[in-house]
């Protein structure tokens, strides 16, 4: 018998309420049943993105709605400025590039924040450009963005502010309207605790405007189309009814507890892990601005980062995860957003401390978990 | 106490085996036990399509999956011919529409098929038709259009040959590779008897050089970069899991029955449905390419069509569907797609029955049902 745990950044672990939920006999998506459902979500959608601003769902990956910005608001030939500090961070550059918007980038250091003073400096010294692309919670290097000084910048210039929150929202604090973001990307398989398939965008009453004045090539991904569709609490297309469904239920488990709850749960959680870590005389990859999303950490020197994350898995049946592109191999990420509690990061800390201890990595045995312990005892 | 009965082309009813696969706990995509899925996932999708081609999975709706044809095919300023007798052939010229792509447009008049000779004309007064958009089951008029014969035409052609086959694949035969089929589009909600969420796009040697030199900017719908990720069983970006599980499971069970007799299976029902229009004095709205995946009728004269539909639903809990777009209440439609048996035929039957006498229809009671059993009778 292997029990399984998924400490990852994305899928995180379902809740059985959601499970269940998918597994009911399906509807279909034109009928005033399903409207109603749309237009709890909708409703809801506003609750979770603390906007008053339409939020749009899409049936794609989060990746799916990172596009839906950029088509939506630029054109070929435009300027976007990028902050790229991670793979996600690339991933704007990547879909500007592929429609001919100048991508300006500001490479921050790998598992460092950007200053925000950077960004202000940038749009003074080019008024060209038309949108920021930032990431809330870079899940590569488990690092998180100051938004609120951001959006401050942004605000008194011509240009747009778009976050990607597709990790950290519902388990960061992200405060569309009153930071003033123009456009918040997310999708469904993160702090929401559900599968992916979902895409979520909110959109500004500036960001409107250049959404009607975009020029790029766009069906599918049409905002103008969404909101059309949402005005009549409908989907321009036939929608992932199962997955909007499980949504309407996990709305309505985060709504019970309250976000300033759960923001402050993923920070003990966080917490927690940052002590456990510490603890184990573990180096964090992000020590300056580390996210309670996720946690990433070194793999210390002598220890085969690739092997501790199959072994924790195959073995062990713990999933966290390693480190992608460049960071392969060097560090690992362990997670704790959705529906991850105490009891799953204790579960992941003793199963890293066995597996460190197999590797031939010193340090006292049961550390990293007391650690945790005592984070979660003095938060109780 | 109301059972509900769901008889709609899209979303069709779910196996309970397939709703229990979705409601297991989730694993993460990046491990080798997901690729293994992948595998079996890719190669069934081989056997379903009929083809040796690559079938990329894209996670979004069926409208995706057709607008990744458009935009890997073809560049802005390029001619493509559109076949349109519906409300999905229409879709083609949208897409094409918003992408700057010319659409060539033969319009057939809604509740036809079309005469395959048509294109071969267009084809050779245009050399410059680079693409031809078709419809394998167009649902919005219940047509099947012979792909058959279409393919042979285009097969001795420089252009491309594009199928949408949302509706359709997995219920009407459609013979990838012997048919010289280039892209085949699919989604999930139909034949394939799962949610909505996945579409899927087969690619042949022939489309791919398109692919290569289209100069349309694309992303997430890039199948370059879907290539690059089948290669290694992976996808581009973080994929519906949930849908793709249970999409494993659905190809397993469609292979155990076998795609003849599935086509048989859905034959046997589209003729008792037809039966048993044709004994309650109705008209159908295709009579000639009537497909065997989902029956449009034309409601009689003196009975309101959408209080038909309405009235099932709601009174009865039998879901089917009414007209779209300019058919509105002119017609209605009964699926008989994916994980529908006689048994749903039979109850759809009935409630049919109830409903237009309530309305005020005439007709000899029971007579609908009663020719419809013929055919199941025979056919066993």
């Amino acid at each position: 018998m292997k029990k399984e745990y998924l400490l990852t950044p994305g899928p995180t672990p379902l809740p059985p309420q959601i499970s269940l939920a998918m597994a009911r006999p399906i509807i279909h998506h034109r009928t005033p049943q399903f409207q109603e459902i749309l237009k709890e979500v909708n409703l809801g959608l506003k609750w979770v993105f603390q906007t008053t601003n339409d939020v749009f769902i899409i049936s794609s990956s989060g990746t799916g709605a990172m596009e839906a910005a950029v088509v939506n608001l630029l054109s070929c030939g435009d300027t976007a400025l990028v902050v790229q500090g991670g793979k996600f961070g690339e991933r704007w550059t990547e879909i500007c590039n592929s429609y001919g918007i100048k991508a300006e980038i500001i490479d921050v250091e790998w598992g460092k924040a950007i200053d925000p003073e950077l960004i202000k400096k940038k749009l003074a010294a080019n008024p060209a450009i038309k949108a920021v692309f930032t990431t809330l919670c870079e899940t590569s290097t488990g690092v998180d963005t100051d938004i609120a000084a951001i959006g401050k910048i942004i605000k008194e210039t011509p240009a747009v502010l778009v976050v990607d929150a597709i990790s950290g929202l519902g388990a960061v604090d992200i405060k569309t309207d009153i930071w003033g973001i123009d456009m918040v990307v997310s999708g469904s398989q993160k702090g929401l605790m559900l599968p992916p398939g979902l895409g979520f965008i909110s959109v500004s009453p500036k960001a409107w405007k250049l959404v009607e004045s975009s020029k790029t090539g766009r069906y599918y991904l049409d905002l103008r189309k969404a909101k059309k569709a949402l005005d009549k609490n409908d989907t321009p297309f036939t929608s992932s009814i199962t997955l909007i469904i499980a949504l309407n239920e996990a709305i309505k488990m985060m709504q019970k507890d309250g976000l300033e709850y759960i923001f402050n749960r993923h920070k003990t959680m966080a917490d927690a892990t940052r002590a456990a870590m510490k603890a184990l005389g573990l180096e964090l990859f992000a020590p300056t601005a580390a996210s309670n999303g996720v946690t990433a950490v070194k793999v210390p020197a002598g220890i085969d980062g690739e092997k501790l994350v199959k072994t924790m898995r195959d073995t062990y049946g713990v999933t966290i995860a390693g480190g992608q592109a460049e960071l392969k191999g060097k560090i690992f990420r362990i997670a704790h957003m959705g529906y991850i509690a105490e009891s799953d990061i204790i579960t992941g800390l003793a199963c890293l401390e066995k597996v460190l201890t197999q590797l031939g990595y010193k340090f006292n045995l049961g550390a990293g978990v007391k650690a945790a312990e005592e984070v979660f005892l003095k938060a109780a």
